[in-house]
């Protein structure tokens, strides 16, 4: 393989792009995530080692990931002077992540202010092979002088998220040529366990270990030649064992005989394999073809591998957002991918769902209702964790209502899709049967508990819900989730059926250890037949709640040049009242059920519902989804630009925010576009089938995808296509 | 003097009281104050050390103290075993604060896990000469053994408010014996320089500093013979410039010329004087001596000397309680101590509201009165900062709505108060002209405009307000907001003539400026005469609130045994409904103005609400008021009691609190009830008087206060009160 499309470069150092980067450059292996910080001080950097599942209690939003010491930290002292971007003059800067084995290097020909100048080059990755271990290498070059050197690397236990402590030193000590520093989390009492050692070319290099209290630090002092290069490199591994998981699949290193060089060499060829599974080629498109390929690389190094006790942060492992909790996110945008180029990954998300039907029981419990109510955000042991009020961002002293994790419902129909697309796709049939039975069934009792009757008009309701578009909040009868539940208490029904059928060994106990009989049963099909499901016959709308057409239209043309949402223009209660939409609703609901509506309705609403859409600042997770509709129904130009979104939302930073983690939804989505919607990829009870529609330009889409136990490719060249 | 009921004494290690000690063993030198936490690590410990008016931005609860780095950190390494008392044995364990001078001494006896023995005394002080200056000093001696020991004493920038950080790095760099560490603050950009010298008797032992990012360190190698001691200290500089204010007022240390001996001998001879202005002696009852020199040693370390621009918080410098926020309980409960024993600290306390005029005139402004409206909670630069929501205690994913920034206004009346108050005792008129005139006058012209009129009663009344019994929020009409703020305009019209009158040359000016004009001054006294003020003839009894009386009354013996408030055991909800008291009130009332009614409606009131407050765990306000007006009332059995809960509020931490910080209001009450109280000293237009009645026991009690310029002494024996 060249590099071409698969380096993401950053040519210079701009100081204001600094937490954009540190978001770009993120590594992981499945397990860590850290950003793509410096290894020495900037201020307001913002360095964060984040591990699946490692939470600890935070006041008012429940729970966050905790951020780990920085693994990273070295500092260079040349002869009393510290290497800082802060000091000196930056002569040269480059800084580059390659995207086929993640290995992240800094390129920095630096003067110092006494006049050194210096080639200082830092490479460093999280081992695939061993999710435990990370390494890092330092090569120095004075050009013009000769100097004692010192390097400074300690692992600093007062590690924080942005400001907030979550670890209580336990230990440190010395063991041989290694430290180790221990630490737990304050709630939580999650212990972990950080070994570091720290290596020389110089083999007269003095070497101490400096036992600060908390930040326990290897000093390594040598002398630099002019013109000639000495290395360092360090190994770090990190222990940790979050409560009831079986994390750290990693077998233990012995730090004594770790390499450099034989590590990233095993890192690599694994690498290489998940790429071969995983890669989307596109060809005459440079900038979609690397967008894409940082996309599927953000979802590669989050994937859980080894534990079915974690999920995806809405934010991945590569920023503070949403404190790790995951979102629907997961189900409908991410997981698409890992189910479909990786379903052991797949399976791993959904066993975490799973594994939280207890919690979910409870919310449902708690809330009046049967069954299993999923969380809006869910963490370590999937209780409810959204915060009812998150500090304004405008006015940290001020709170703002947040209504979600009360009413935004509809996401234990989207985690019950998700395991009917698993399963369509996989042919999984012992995880249907042993597992995903049971969230769809316990999710169904949920629905069939929670719909209204409405006497008046002789249906079922469901009022008081937040759709996927937020903008709109403690709304009536949401199309998207009216839809979905109908589709959801009749794919139950039919489930359950299927199973006492064909799995009668295993239905038995499971509808003993439930409670589930067939009449119980059989209403759910009665009830999904009276929900009221809004649709008008003469226009083909359908309206995305109750009132929703009368609503103010706001022509967004007004706000060109805008570089906030209309929610943030407008506020909350503003933005309510107008029509606008943070993300698809109706069109969503489409596209999960493409042969709900012909297509003249589908474009009919399409027509309708795109100029009111806030694509542009409103949910991430709205270009994707509109590309693909837009795909579907031939308006390839709106598709091509709203799969941009999609792909410069971290990139370019199009949105603003990509210094708060990478938008993992809108990378899952990416991969959406090309395969559901620019490949036309469709399976059907016989197999599968595409129909491709290539953006301008596009010569060539290519990708590989599992199906039922065997990989396929497909391969598209735009000449082929009609 | 001897130690006699100086000494403030832990006799053994107690873990599970390590932060009530922290907390009663906190020294200060009125501008800094650091708890008596330990100089090694111990887990859970909370050092902090908190300078006067370093704020900084805090979510929702706007601004707090920012935790400064502990100056007092030093571990002991003997020959690779580290002293702690978590680990091997504490064989003996002893430490005392000296309440003459605020020195802190511990001594232990520690057998570590390998058997060695040694004694180990820390000493230290917050130095009362210079206000930039601390002292610490530690002998060792190995009582079974000779080794290697060493000794290591950094400053760690990751100094955090229990969690929360609040320090950027800035520079840390060695300078000659000694090194300095650069911080400022994350939001509120306050500069902090910390310089640090680490001295050593044995003049082989070497020196060496670790430059570790963000925590250097001072090492210190030397040997221990058997039975030999050997002496190390160490001196800390703390530079610190808030915005906008004067602070630091030490001279600049050359900390190659600090000594340990001279430098206290100094510190000894300040103090020295300091108790012969402050004590109160009591004779006959040694727990009450020593915890009225606690209280006065509280007030002490925290009275502002060199600036005008801070006040205190209601948990001191002691505590993250209340996060360094300023309450009445400056002005109603501690500033009588200073303003009677140290006038210059009264002066800038007062002062400090006087430079905030602007935030309260914008408060008055914001809600849509005149003039000036102080903040309930007040820190930096006067803006109100209570919080509208904070964490519920007892499940900190949910928030409590807060109204007192929103309602508890009788504050502003609370500070004219004083302000009068101080005028009475001090005769300062220069203060009175030029800066508390207009404090009375900006708070009497927003009284003026907040006075509702009922039509009805024709009639001035005051509504939706909280009083001081926190108990009861929201409610109409309460009795010390309203005769409060009678008072209030009656003497702001007396003031504004006799301005005119008396300094015509600062009134036409400050009339100007203000935009005061006679008519408007005149309607104040006519509003004041309409205040509706709620006084039954029949039964003499005061209503503390519209509605009061028809509130059901709690038997609280039934709650006997309790360790929480009523409020905390009934919610905060189910406490409203009754007539449950979290501090007197109404006798508040009465206490501040003694002659509005006579002793026999004094009586009746008190014997009405004295079993309906929850003076043991209420508020810490509560008691001395309730004993001082016991006093009055002659119920010397009543007096004593609740004297003694606030005297043992944080000595005996009677309260489960004081873990927090010390109660300053306590402090400052204590002294009142044995002034005021006990003494009864009456300042009257012709000079002063006591009419003394001591509690059982008691032989003496004797103080000294300013009058008018003048020291004045009281010395009362048991033996001449009839």
């Amino acid at each position: 393989m060249t590099n071409h499309n698969w380096m993401v470069v950053e040519e210079s150092f701009e100081p204001e792009r600094i937490a954009h980067y540190e978001t770009v450059f993120t590594q992981g292996n499945g397990f860590l995530g850290t950003r793509g910080s410096f290894e020495e001080y900037y201020p307001g950097k913002n360095n964060s080692t984040f591990a699946h599942g490692v939470f600890d209690d935070v006041a008012v939003s429940f729970t966050e990931l905790a951020n780990l010491p920085d693994w990273t930290e070295l500092f260079v002292d040349l002869d009393g002077e510290t290497f800082s971007l802060v000091s000196g003059e930056v002569l040269g800067y480059r800084r580059s992540l390659d995207l086929k084995d993640g290995l992240l290097v800094r390129e920095v020909r630096w003067k110092s202010p006494q006049g050194k100048v210096t080639d200082l080059t830092f490479s460093r990755f999280i081992s695939r092979a061993n999710e435990r271990l990370c390494m890092q290498k330092l090569e120095i070059l004075p050009q013009n002088y000769s100097c004692k050197v010192t390097l400074r690397a300690g692992l600093d236990g007062a590690a924080s998220n942005l400001d907030l402590k979550h670890w209580d030193s336990v230990d440190q000590r010395e063991e041989g040529k290694n430290f180790v520093l221990s630490l737990k989390t304050k709630a939580t009492n999650i212990k972990l366990k950080m070994s570091q050692t720290l290596c020389c070319s110089d083999e007269r290099a003095a070497h101490s270990y400096w036992n600060v209290f908390n930040h326990p630090t290897q000093v390594i002092e040598s002398n630099l030649k002019e013109r000639v290069k000495i290395t360092v490199w360090k190994a770090v591994v990190i222990e940790v064992t979050p409560f009831k998981q079986e994390l750290s699949a990693g077998t233990l290193v012995n730090l004594d005989d770790v390499q450099w060089d034989t590590e990233l060499e095993t890192h690599r060829k694994l690498w290489r394999v998940d790429w071969q599974h995983s890669d989307v080629v596109i060809e005459g498109d440079d900038e979609a073809q690397l967008a894409m390929r940082a996309s599927i690389y953000h979802l590669l190094i989050v994937g859980p591998r080894h534990s079915e006790r974690v999920n995806i942060g809405a934010k991945t492992l590569s920023g503070q957002g949403y404190r790790g909790h995951s979102f629907w996110d997961t189900e409908i945008f991410m997981l698409p991918f890992f189910t479909y180029t990786n379903p052991t990954i797949g399976r791993n998300l959904l066993s975490y769902r799973f594994h939280n039907l207890p919690g979910a029981m409870e919310k449902a419990a708690k809330n009046g209702f049967e069954g299993a109510q999923y969380p809006w955000e869910s963490a370590a042991d999937g209780r409810e964790v959204t915060p009812s009020w998150v500090p304004y961002h405008k006015d940290p002293t001020q709170l703002v209502r947040i209504w979600c994790g009360d009413i935004e419902i509809h996401i234990s129909s989207d985690i019950a899709y998700a395991v009917l697309q698993y399963w369509k796709a996989t042919g999984d049939e012992r995880f249907l049967v042993e597992r995903g039975a049971e969230i769809v069934l316990q999710t169904a009792r949920f629905w069939a508990s929670r719909l209204e009757w409405t006497e008046t008009e002789k249906r079922y309701e469901i009022k008081n819900v937040i759709g996927p578009d937020e903008n709109h909040d403690r709304i009536d009868n949401n199309a998207y989730t009216n839809y979905m539940v109908r589709w959801h208490l009749k794919t139950a029904a039919s489930l359950y059926a299927w199973l006492k059928a064909q799995h009668p060994a295993e239905f038995l106990p499971l509808a003993e250890r439930l409670s589930m009989t067939d009449e119980q049963v059989s209403e759910w099909t009665r009830k999904a037949e009276q929900i009221y499901l809004a649709f008008d016959e003469k226009s083909g709308m359908i309206e995305q709640f109750d009132g929703y057409f009368s609503l103010k239209t706001l022509d967004m043309q007004v706000f060109a040049g805008r570089t906030d949402s209309i929610q943030g223009i407008l506020g909350v209660e503003g933005a309510a009242q107008t029509q606008t939409l943070k993300q698809p609703d109706v069109l969503m609901l489409m596209y999960l059920h493409p042969d709900l509506f012909n297509l003249e309705i589908q474009k009919h609403n399409f027509d309708y519902y795109t100029p009111r859409t806030d694509l542009e600042y409103g949910s991430s997770l709205g270009p994707s989804i509109q590309a693909i509709m837009a795909t579907r129904l031939g308006d390839m130009q709106n598709a091509y630009k709203n799969f941009m979104r999609a792909a410069q939302a971290d990139l370019k930073d199009v949105r603003g925010n990509a210094g708060d983690g990478i938008h993992g939804a809108s990378a899952g989505g990416l991969w959406q576009v090309a395969v559901f919607g620019f490949a036309g990829l469709k399976i059907e009870d016989q197999g599968w089938s595409v129909d491709p529609k290539l953006p301008d330009g596009w010569t060539r889409l290519a990708f590989k995808f599992w199906y039922h136990g065997k990989e396929e490719s497909v391969d598209i060249r735009a000449k082929d296509v009609k």
